[in-house]
């Protein structure tokens, strides 16, 4: 009997890892693996990682592969398959990802921002499935965002759309990577999230962290937030409060500007869970307009560790 | 010989004003009139002046008109024809205005919200023509916003989209008529702006704003600052170039997150010119991603006075 079940092949292109998998069009990892990007080595070695890791999936592969999607931070040229500056990876200026890798393999390959990518496999396979649009956040090193509009990604007139992490909340607060000021990443980016309770926590002599990091502020991540968080530490208990306030006013900004009430939050720290998405929907609900209030639904990503690897992949199945 | 041009009535509700006048399709105003709105007797007096105002251009005329355009403030569910909560009108909740226009004239009667029916008419007679996408920005009480999106109005899902104004660029900032803090109508809604100006003018003696106003306070509007711009006065130049700043950043803003990045400014203020948009124009630039910098065009709306009439107007000859 012939199976009808399709699979891609998911690259998740990261500054520290490149992790690919391979996914059947019900969002099931079946083969995975990840290795190290060696962004330090510049662009060749990167891509040369990324056709290895492709490699080891694709190994004794017997299922027939639809195509290679791969999620890329950074801005990508969708129709041209460009992915240009990364973040991560230094002296990467533009790259014509999708035709190198498509040329290696002999298999279709599509090449997409990471955050459009995990606003497609929201809507495909995850929290997403129920709406018609909804704005995708994801919360990591940066803010990312994928604007999801009628069933469809909106990448905008230059495929800058859905930067939510560029929208100021404080147009003289601290300068942000980007040359702007304000930004709410400088609020809620991972950099500047641990540097922040870096400083603070010299206020806070009983909050359980610093027993979290032997003392030593140098060891503070956000997991170590997340920990105390667990342990209902009063300290990470306002940190995480306190973000998603920062977030909530950015969101209420959008939701005003663009009339889309709904908000998916996924990435590293939404292991925060329950108190990040409270605290953005109070802060949300409480400052959009009047007509907004009771529409904004601010909700948790469905996908989580391989959110990455399965967005990857949906772009093969995405019919757009 | 017969002519193809065809008519229509367009309805501009202000708080102060009922304009009204019959405009052709290419945006020519052939006849118009203007009465007082009388916002303070109430809704039902309101809708008897809309009524008076169109029955007075109509009277007489013997071109064949192909409906009613009508744009009004607050938030407008266009397929039911309903006006909500007008800012300016006390007492009004839910009028259904578009049927009850068409029942008294028997002409077929739309109504929009005043900035959608201001960007329409940009992109259909002004200086929205060569743009798929652009923001039309109108300044004035109220700081408003239409998006065009691929040559059509997007409404977002609830009608509220393009609420610019309550774009926040200062989450500690004074508190909007809306209730949010710091939103960008705060610093450059004439309420605000005058407010402002008023306060500061004590530290600029030498003004010429002084004479202006013949140092009454309370004599201070957006004209009399325009008038001194225009004397190049060295406060009201600041005043202007920090208006277009403040704008400029919540711009920024939304230019990131949706990645439009052609804004047409309107409305009241606009009669500061050059100064305004060049000031608008740097700040955005400054502000926007990299990718965007090069992108941002700030360009000063086309229709003036008769914007609000030959908008209204737009609505009966546009095809959604």
């Amino acid at each position: 009997m012939k199976s009808n079940i399709k699979y891609a092949v998911g690259v998740d292109l990261g500054g520290t890892n490149v992790k690919v998998g391979i996914v059947s069009d019900s969002g099931k990892i079946i083969k995975k693996t990840s290795i190290d990007t060696k962004a330090s080595e510049g662009p060749n070695k990167v891509v040369a990682q990324i056709i290895t890791a492709i490699g080891q999936v694709l190994n004794n592969n017997k299922l027939k592969i639809k195509g290679i999607g791969i999620g890329a931070a950074g801005v990508v040229i969708v129709e041209k398959g460009i992915v240009e500056n990364p973040p991560n990876v230094p002296g990467w200026k533009k790259v014509k990802l999708a035709s190198i890798i498509e040329n290696y393999f002999h298999i279709k390959t599509k090449v997409e921002n990471d955050a459009n990518a995990a606003a497609i496999a929201e809507m495909m396979f995850g929290a997403g499935k129920k709406f018609h649009s909804f704005i995708m956040v994801t919360l990591g090193t940066g803010v990312g965002g994928g604007i999801i509009f009628n069933k469809k990604i909106y990448r905008g007139n230059f495929g800058a759309a859905g930067e939510i992490g560029h929208v100021s909340i404080d147009y003289q607060g601290q300068q942000c990577n980007c040359g702007s000021f304000g930004c709410v990443e400088t609020f809620v980016g991972n950099k500047y999230l641990v540097k922040r309770v870096q400083t603070e926590l010299s206020y806070h002599k009983d909050s359980m962290i610093w027993n979290l990091i032997n003392n030593d502020l140098s060891l503070l991540t956000p997991l170590i937030i997340e920990q105390a968080l667990l342990k209902n530490d009063y300290f990470a208990t306002k940190v995480v409060a306190d973000l998603g306030k920062y977030l909530g006013i950015a969101l209420a900004s959008v939701a005003n500007a663009i009339d889309i009430s709904t908000f998916i939050i996924g990435g590293g720290v939404s292991g925060f869970g329950t108190p990040l998405i409270k605290s953005i929907q109070d802060t949300t609900s409480s400052r959009v307009l009047k007509s907004l209030k009771d529409k904004i639904k601010i909700i948790p990503a469905k996908l989580k560790n391989d959110a990455g690897i399965i967005g990857a992949s949906s772009l093969i199945f995405y019919k757009s």
